[in-house]
């Protein structure tokens, strides 16, 4: 339901959820399962949103980075739900009740997780981030009952030259028995080796539209277009400044609009001075500092045909992607999709 | 309640919520009403928790951005609560029902706005934001009743140079009648001139616990503590690489700790390689890129004495505060306040 007192507002397609997912699908073939990434409340646009959409695709198994994600998603379906976060000390129980597959990282989580908690080993290749010394894991396998699957994560996928990631393949392979099913490939990686599918991917970014290798034309669908109300339109005069603390100069006479939007809303104050804004395809500079709730743009480049108090202008939509918005705020796109929307008016077309 | 499985949290000191409304009282006298500024969920802490609080320290005017946000408030207290946003044309029956005060920007609003609806005009006199152009305004005050409160907004008033500000209150003063009261200041406003108190000072940031004046000692107390938990210890080897896209070397083996916060908790990527964690009051820096979920800091700092998987690292704290923390992200601590926390379990100090 439109509100007309709404300032912002997040309009989600779920068919380009599903149709993202069948492409995923389609890359990896029937061998290869794909799980579906929806941590940070899918990514952003509302875990109980997005996760039903993906079932009805054929999605039956969901990674979330937190124990907390996993109660909320438990309560939303019956499917496999894996932790990447780990096994915290004391919270087997929980695992154990909500029939939660614990993503286990550290040599301490593989000795304390019980032999009745089936488990994820989480190998780290390059990452140095969350996962298992790959030295460890030929010993660790001999002491303990075998996980359900072996996992390790890219930490360079997105980029053109893959010799990063192929060297934690080779590495990933030199311990990881091909008897335990593996799992490899984020979104990029989908796209990078079809060697690499394995026995499950997990698919995040590329579900929700931005594109998993930006050197190319994006192979996916766009799900989210965010706009936000114009809630006045006036004419700055030459020589006036706008914004806290005067950033921004106006050398002559500028119609200008200050839009319901600010970075309580994700909008970066990184933006300020540099982001866009588009009236019917046309660019409008963002002019001074984001503001809380506020942002102000330059009209004049839509002098001819220009928007009015109560229009709705275009901050992520045909004419600019989440990436394009992402480069304003020297950022990427993930960061945009799991910042927006806090206040925002959600629409979700079917 | 503290749960085991969290991976960061947010403490909030709700007594020194009630100790910063009640300093900034001391400061503005009898004569003049402190409002609070509850936008943005209460700059991010939850309007929930603190309306009560400034309600017991003896506020009874609540200022929001957003008539979806009035309306939650109104949920939460009988007292008066003004919408910065406007009166968005057809929801003069929602501000009517629910007793809300919309703040006038436009010409087009002092119009359509009801006699039954009591209202705040807003004079931009030098934003260019929100606000109607002081040359209409004598003219608008003719023609309709007198509105309960005329109000501006500085641009620079956290600027040791009081020149634009000083400006402004001249420029509202040649328009605003002495009849009708007076709203000027923000936080940092209240600390600059006596004579601008007028009859109601706008208390946003200094509540929360910024320094509403940047070029002093902070005179607010401290209300929120940040803290994020370790869910991994390793070592790294020499000439190995850190997270996304490998941006951080190590020069030799680097003990490492991997914690439960990112940017999807409002941890802003723009971090990367740049904020500092502390430990038992030691700052650790942060290696590589800030991902999704997780940060990485390089514990050689503390090799002394390191903390173990489990324990808990300060973000903001008596280490750090949220304006230290901003300039990390190159922002400032009003928007590290209003992104913190989607996922943080909240603990409220009385």
């Amino acid at each position: 339901m439109m509100s007309l007192g709404a300032c912002s507002r997040l309009t989600i397609n779920r068919s380009a959820l599903r149709e993202n997912y069948r492409f995923l699908k389609s890359k990896v073939g029937a061998g290869c399962d794909v799980a579906s990434v929806v941590k940070a409340d899918g990514y952003g646009l509302g875990i109980d949103m997005v996760v039903p959409a993906f079932e009805e695709a054929g999605c039956t198994f969901f990674y979330v980075a937190q124990l907390e994600e996993a109660m909320i998603l438990r309560s939303l379906t019956p499917h496999k739900i894996a932790v990447l976060g780990g096994l915290p000390a004391g919270c087997e129980k929980e695992f154990k009740h909500l029939n939660l597959i614990p993503v286990l990282n550290t040599p301490d989580e593989v000795a304390r997780c019980p032999d009745d908690i089936k488990s994820i080993w989480h190998i780290d290749t390059g990452m140095n981030r969350l996962g298992l010394d790959p030295e460890n894991v030929p010993e660790l396998l001999k002491s303990r009952p075998a996980p359900l699957s072996l996992m390790t994560h890219f930490s360079s996928s997105d980029e053109p030259d893959q010799t990063p990631s192929r060297k934690q393949v080779e590495l990933f392979d030199s311990v990881a028995p091909k008897s335990i099913p593996h799992s490899l490939c984020n979104s990029a990686g989908i796209f990078r080796d079809a060697s690499w599918h394995r026995q499950q991917v997990r698919a995040g970014l590329a579900l929700y539209g931005p594109n998993p290798t930006p050197e190319t034309i994006n192979p996916m669908r766009p799900v989210v277009d965010l706009s936000a109300r114009i809630l006045q339109t006036k004419t700055a005069k030459a020589g006036s400044t706008v914004g806290y603390n005067r950033t921004h100069t106006f050398e002559r006479d500028t119609q200008i609009a200050v839009l319901g939007i600010g970075y309580a809303d994700g909008f970066h104050r990184a933006g300020s001075n540099k982001s866009v804004l588009y009236w019917n395809g046309v660019a409008c500079p963002l002019v001074g500092r984001v503001s809380m709730d506020l942002v102000a743009v330059d009209l004049s480049p839509v002098a001819a045909n220009p928007p009015h108090e109560g229009d709705w202008m275009e901050i992520i939509g045909p004419h600019q992607d989440a990436d394009q918005l992402a480069a304003s705020w020297n950022t990427i796109g993930y960061e945009v999709l799991t910042s927006l929307g806090g206040r925002a008016e959600r629409v979700i077309i079917s």
